[in-house]
Order: C-alpha cells, then sequence, then structure tokens
C-alpha cells in the first residue's frame, strides 16, 4: 500500500459551488477510483486551499491512474470541479492537483 | 475513529533542519502520540508547505490530545521543531499547525 497526497487551491467565488458538487458527489467517480485500488481518500480544506490523502492499493499505480483518466464519467465530473480549482504554488505545466513528498511516517 | 488534516509551512532556511529531524524522530515522541491514539499518520511536503494526516482511534479526542501536550519529551522535541515552522495563511493567536476541515470521503 502506498500513501499520496496533493493540494490544490480552490478559487473563492467557486468555494461553495465545489463543496457542494462533493456532498452530491457521483457515485460512477467513486467506483472508477474504488475499481483502480485508491482507498480512503479524504479531501480537507482550510480557507482556499484543498488538501487531498488517499491510499493505493493495487500494484500498477501509473496504469491505473491512466485508467481513471480514461472513465467517460470522471471526465464529466472534472468539467464541472476544474474550473473551481487554480493550482497552488508554482505547478508545472498542465499541473492541477500537485503531488507532495512524504516526509515522515507513523503507523 | 476520526480522520485529521493539518497544514503548516516550514520556514525556507529551516526546511532542510525540519527534514533531517523528522529523518530520525525520537522514539518516545512516536510513543507519546501512538498511546494517545494517533495511527497512520503521515506528514508530507511541498515546496514550504507542510500538510499533515493522521486518524485517532480513542474515544475522547481533546483529553488525549491534551495528554500529548504535557509529555515531556515531545515537549523538547517541539523546541526544535517549533522554530522551522510558520502558520498557513491566516492563523488564530497562538496557532501553529491549523486543523483543515473534511470535505469528502471515500473508503
Amino acid at each position: 500500500m502506498t500513501r499520496h497526497g496533493f493540494v490544490v487551491n480552490v478559487r473563492p467565488e467557486k468555494r461553495e459551488e465545489y463543496l457542494a458538487l462533493h456532498r452530491a458527489v457521483w457515485t460512477r467517480v467513486e467506483e472508477a477510483m474504488s475499481e483502480q485500488g485508491i482507498r480512503n481518500y479524504t479531501i480537507f480544506i482550510l480557507d482556499d486551499t484543498l488538501f487531498g490523502y488517499y491510499e493505493y492499493a493495487g500494484d500498477d499505480y501509473e496504469a491505473d491512474m491512466a485508467k481513471i483518466q480514461l472513465d467517460a464519467t470522471s471526465q464529466q465530473w472534472w468539467e464541472l470541479t476544474g474550473p473551481c480549482q487554480t493550482p497552488f504554488g508554482t505547478p508545472a505545466p498542465g499541473e492541477l492537483w500537485r503531488e507532495m513528498t512524504p516526509a515522515w511516517h507513523l503507523d
């Protein structure tokens, strides 16, 4: 199992829209992640910053994440959530949620 | 079980010191947290921002966190780590690590 942390900002004027979407998240969007080994996924918010934490239970992370990217319903979902977000700090080209690096862990 | 997310900034000039401390964290500091129900604790870093995620397995969160605050070895540890950190965003008086709010969860 691997642990992953990500950060992104929410656009202040879209904050409530983003939260409302996640109070009524589409079943297929969750299913697509579960099918590819995503577990125990929580998104936290403070002010205009979102932090996501999840665990990955599969054995080919890159391939499984690529499969989620191809899911048609997830793509429709991101058409709604994407405009609510803006990168945190200085992103690489095309980067939205930026992956963080684990610095310490306690079981 | 409850899930908790926290965010703080690291002072750029103390970034390496903070990471080095966590590569050799004191056994008693980890023990004090484990004794009070802290589980699956990961600290992530990106640029100068730290994100902490943990789960709490006890049944009196406030009381158990207060017990950790009283641990003498943990207090010595924070004398080293505290000066490496500076609050993220606009903290309340005395606030260092700021607790985030869960916005969505997938088991």
